[in-house]
C-alpha cells in the first residue's frame, strides 16, 4: 500500500482506534521517518503510532512506543534504555507471553488466532492459548483473522484488544469496518 | 564472512585499529547485537564498535556510536536524541560533507575514493573532493581502495584516517596487513 493511501485510510479512521502499528518491516529508517511524518501531516497523534522494531526510530519521532518482534533487540534492554517508549512484544505461544511479562514488556500481540489472509497455509493458533495467557498480568492484543463477528470470542476468551491489517486497510469502506470492529469491541466489554 | 571468523580476525588486529564498523545490513538487530556480544568476549572493546544505522542497538549494547547512511535517521536528530554516541555520516561529495557537519555529525567517511573490490564498476571519487573536504572543520576518513602504498597520499590530501575493508579482512594475514596500514599511517603522520 502507498504511504499516500494509508494516509488517507488513518485519517478517517484513526479516531476509531487506540494505535497504528507500522509494521513495513523493508522500510528503512529514513522511510519510516517520513511515513510518519505524513500520518501526523494527516493530524493522527504520534501519541497512536507504535513502530516496528526501531527504538531509536521511535525515540526520535516521538512516538508511543516499539512493537518487538524475536528479531528485534530484548524488551528488557529496550525498556532500560527507551523508558519511554511503550512496548509491545509479537509473541506466538503462552511461554513467550511469560517471557515477554517478565522481559517488562507493556503488552503482547497474541496471534494469528484465526486464519488470516496474511498468513496463509500456516495453522492458526487458537483460542486456548489466548486463554492461558490471560490468566498473566499483562494485556493481550489478539491478532490474525479477526472480525467483527468474531470479536466477542476473542474478548471472552481473555484478549484485552484486538488488532486488525486486512480487516480495515483491504476492507471496500475502511471507516465503515472499523466502526463495526469498535461496536464489536464495545459489546463485547459490557 | 562468518560471524566466528570475524571474530577471530579482529581479536588479532584491534590493538592496531581504533574502530571496527559493523556494516552488516542484513543482519536484524538480535544478530547485531549477538555479533558484538561475540566481539566483546574475544576482548574486543565496545568503546571500538561502531555499529551501523541503528541507534537503538548501539545504545542498548554501550557501543561507541553509529554510522549513519543516506537511508539512515537524520544526524542531528540522532546527536539531540543519543548524545552518548559518536556519530558518523557516510558522503559521497563536499555538499554532503558540509550537511553532515551542520548536522552535527562527529566525522564523515568518504568514499570510495579508489577504485575498490565492494564497489567494482563504479566510478572513484577520487583526491580532488578529498583535498575540499579537509578544509570543512569535521575528521574525514577515507574510504575505497586503499592500500598501505597510497595511504600516505590519502593522509596529505586532507583525510585524518582510512577505513578499509578488503584490505585487511581478505588478505592472506590480516594481522600482517593491518600492520603495514599502520605503518604507513604513522609514516604519514610525521
Amino acid at each position: 500500500m502507498a504511504i499516500e493511501q494509508l494516509g488517507e485510510i488513518v485519517k478517517d479512521i484513526h479516531p476509531y482506534i487506540t494505535a497504528i502499528h507500522l509494521r513495513e518491516k523493508q522500510k528503512t529508517a529514513r522511510e519510516l521517518f517520513q511515513t510518519v511524518e505524513l500520518l501526523t501531516k494527516n493530524n493522527i497523534p504520534l501519541s497512536k503510532i507504535m513502530i516496528n522494531d526501531r527504538a531509536d526510530v521511535a525515540l526520535v519521532l516521538g512516538a508511543r512506543g516499539v512493537q518487538l518482534a524475536f528479531h528485534s533487540l530484548d524488551a528488557a534492554s529496550v525498556k532500560e534504555n527507551f523508558p519511554q517508549l511503550r512496548i509491545g512484544s509479537s509473541i506466538h505461544s503462552y511461554p513467550e507471553g511469560l517471557k515477554a511479562k517478565e522481559k517488562g514488556a507493556d503488552y503482547v500481540l497474541y496471534g494469528h488466532v484465526f486464519q488470516s489472509q496474511s498468513k496463509q497455509g500456516k495453522i492458526p493458533k487458537g483460542l486456548e492459548e489466548l486463554k492461558k495467557l490471560s490468566n498473566l498480568d499483562i494485556d493481550v492484543i489478539a491478532i490474525g483473522g479477526i472480525t467483527p463477528d468474531n470479536t466477542r470470542q476473542v474478548l471472552q476468551e481473555g484478549a484485552n484488544g484486538i488488532a486488525v491489517m486486512s480487516g480495515v486497510l483491504e476492507a471496500r469502506d475502511p471507516l465503515v469496518a472499523v466502526k463495526a470492529y469498535s461496536k464489536a469491541l464495545n459489546k463485547g466489554g459490557e
